[in-house]
């Protein structure tokens, strides 16, 4: 078989930079903010308080691929114009989901990394797009995709000429109940052994509930996670979606500094 | 929680029309052909022979879903153009997948029903775009596609305006390696308890393994299926794709009958 | 790799007698009963009009294998000894699950058949006790076993000098949360195929919602099964434990009639 | 729904000793060893090496659980005479599985600590066995346990009146098949949130494979583990079995070197 050019023997590994952060170097990168861009104030709120606690990207979607076509799609270009204001306000970096090939290029002129959500990792129209532009990528795993399919798609971006693909691991699905989706670290370590690409973890998606994403951060980075990608609000429980896996500011502020520690030990 | 439109309770059952089939109706439709299309000759030459058998309608890729980007993508276009004239040339309805949201007017001309492959049921872009047309389409489960999501996938389409929805199980992933895929015929049996759409079964790769076709072909059926969908070559070694899951004409023929004499029984 | 005993390839099918019952013979075998033997007055009565619609075995549980320590763990040896009293009553034999190596001996006493759960499929103490002696085993697959695991269990005892063994597929875990567990009617194909055992398949649990049970036989039986085991009750509401699954006697009667016409056609 | 014993909610945590070491204190406890006992020199050999690095406890498999009984079954009562002697030599304590409840007596001569693997879990009949007596239990995690049915396990032996009962994740079985199990920290993570009992981690079976393990250990460390558990061998590639997830004894030094730095700062 053919290596991949994601595969370690194919060039060194890749780090990916968005603005002055770079993914895959020696600092871990945190993104947070809430599931859903709701209003301009709340989201500049949310992100003031990200920025003074360490928090290096914000993240927040405008494209909600939502199971049913009843719930809250998101505020859509509406919500993509608030996150660049806000993201002007705060000079901070965002990152956002597209879904649709035909969002790709106008997308660019809102966030400064495109995210790949996990239902739309083998929608290969979508992933050809983002092989043509040189914006850098938050590629999700699929919630069945095994490794080899999942670095395969990001094959499908590299190949198409673009290499800056960040992975995140976010969760599987299995039959345990009890957690939202099975956080699947040893994704993470593989990766770390064989793979370029930087990868980070999503411990909120990863769990579903707020009192594990502590631990299961911490064990990211331990597995080698580059970065996280947590869900935080102001006020969790009046969270518009996703409000069970939400993190506080306040808890939010503690787990970065956990996480701090255990960076300086690696 | 609402009813949703696809629900038994919120009207009759819905019949879709394919020129002159009825997915839904007292007889199972049988759509069979090769994985991709390969090229004209060829196409037309299994196409004869299929309605010979009594196959009613015609299958064939043409924009394919690979796993690698090096893997064979299909003819496209030119796919389709041949898949177009073989279903003039022997008067059969065909059934092809489209991927891109871009692709679904143009398609129109060429195909007389777009199929949603299992990587594409979270592709809620497409299925919007799916929503605004009248043509039928023939929706496969994704592989980790709880009921639940399934028939909201379907709902998209429905309450976007398009009620020409046939709902198609193609297995499910699960850690069973023997068979490509787990075929979950408790879904076909649920679907027709308590959804108004027709439901079809692809044992073709809801196992992977040609020896199994009949038997699972039996059991949709007898499970509720109003149809199948079942992969045939005239040489299925040569296949291009799928090969290992290909039945010859021969056996396809075999199959038929065992189906027709069932569907007298039930 | 070598054969094993429960191969194909290693001799002539493997017909097993239950008194004068056949597994993987012409006739569908059909076994039925609660999930627990709850008392001798009520076992009769359901026995009395069981035998009356057909049904040639009975199942009851008197030792019960419960998630909790704290749920209704059975009648156990009491439990047993209604069996033999109904069974001689009504002529009719009788499957109930055995768990422990030390009760194999003192049971053949009062079974005609001995079930292996699907939680002690693994259960290699148990099943190398079952090798020993000549009794009738029903193996039911273990809930997460692939289907290699299940046939080496098969092969603990078959080699162990015991070649009356008939399978059970019970439905497999997966992902899916509407059914109890997935039914997976791929296993009984490739059962037919490939190894010389009986097999038969157990909507009840496969399915655990009644309504699915007689269209999940009819499948079944397609599928190649060489019989059923379905939870069935005077009173199915009343049933002490599986009540969502479980059929009452009318409803057996008309799905027994079904599988009797479809066995004719087959 | 009634309180379990092992839930926090009905005491204080519950520490086990097994000899001088505490499960559920401040030290992550190392366990180590072959998969296999394997012959007297070979085990002693391995275990002065485990205990110069650093090794608390001793493992190694006499009664093997093997999916085929043509697979090599263990030294059986000859290995717990060997693993019983090199536990005095090298006064480690061991910890052993055993699968038939009728050698549950017997073995508390021979080991410190009695393991209950994971196609045991649902072994109703052994953990009610294990209940009657006082000698630390290792439960690990049924391959398609649910939490709540491995807590509910756990239930069994404390409420049989055996509250020394430490949990071991190891693993669970999902599409993915690129590791031989999915390592679940998430359930780590959980277990510490809201159970009495300790719980370690078994990365060589949650990944099987060694170049994962280092990386997986650290991440177990970081989920709340209180111990890991490790299969090491003088010479990996030639052990009897699992031989692929075996770790040096240098390479298991240089992760505990790690875990210990890891469990200063937490």
């Amino acid at each position: 078989m053919r290596n991949l050019l994601v595969d370690k023997k194919s060039g060194a590994d890749i780090k990916v930079k968005v603005r002055n952060l770079i993914f895959g170097g020696k600092e871990k990168i945190i993104i947070s903010g809430p599931c859903s861009v709701e209003n301009y104030d709340l989201m500049l709120k949310i992100a003031v308080q990200l920025k003074k606690i360490g928090v290096h990207m914000l993240r927040a979607g405008a494209f909600k691929p939502r199971t049913s076509p009843y719930d809250f799609q998101g505020l859509q270009y509406e919500g993509l114009k608030i996150l660049k204001a806000v993201s002007k306000e705060t000079d901070m970096p965002v990152v956002t989901e597209i879904m649709d090939p035909r969002d790709v290029e106008m997308s660019m002129d809102f966030t400064d990394m495109i995210q790949v959500g996990s239902r739309n990792m083998y929608n290969y129209s979508l992933l050809k797009e983002l092989g043509k532009i040189k914006a850098p990528v938050l590629l999700k795993r699929g919630m069945s995709a095994t490794l080899s399919e999942w670095l395969k798609a990001a094959e499908y971006i590299v190949s198409g000429g673009n290499e800056n693909v960040v992975l995140c691991e976010r969760g599987i699905r299995t039959f345990e109940s009890y957690t939202r989706n099975t956080l699947d670290l040893n994704s993470v370590a593989a990766i770390k052994q064989s793979c370029r690409l930087p990868v980070i973890a999503d411990p909120s998606h990863g769990t579903g509930l707020r009192e594990l994403v502590p631990s299961m951060s911490l064990a990211s980075i331990a597995a080698g996670a580059d970065g996280l990608i947590i869900e935080s609000h102001l006020c969790p429980e009046n969270s518009l979606s996703d409000s069970r896996q939400t993190l506080s500011i306040e808890a939010l502020n503690s787990l970065i500094s956990s996480v701090k520690k255990l960076e300086g030990l690696l």
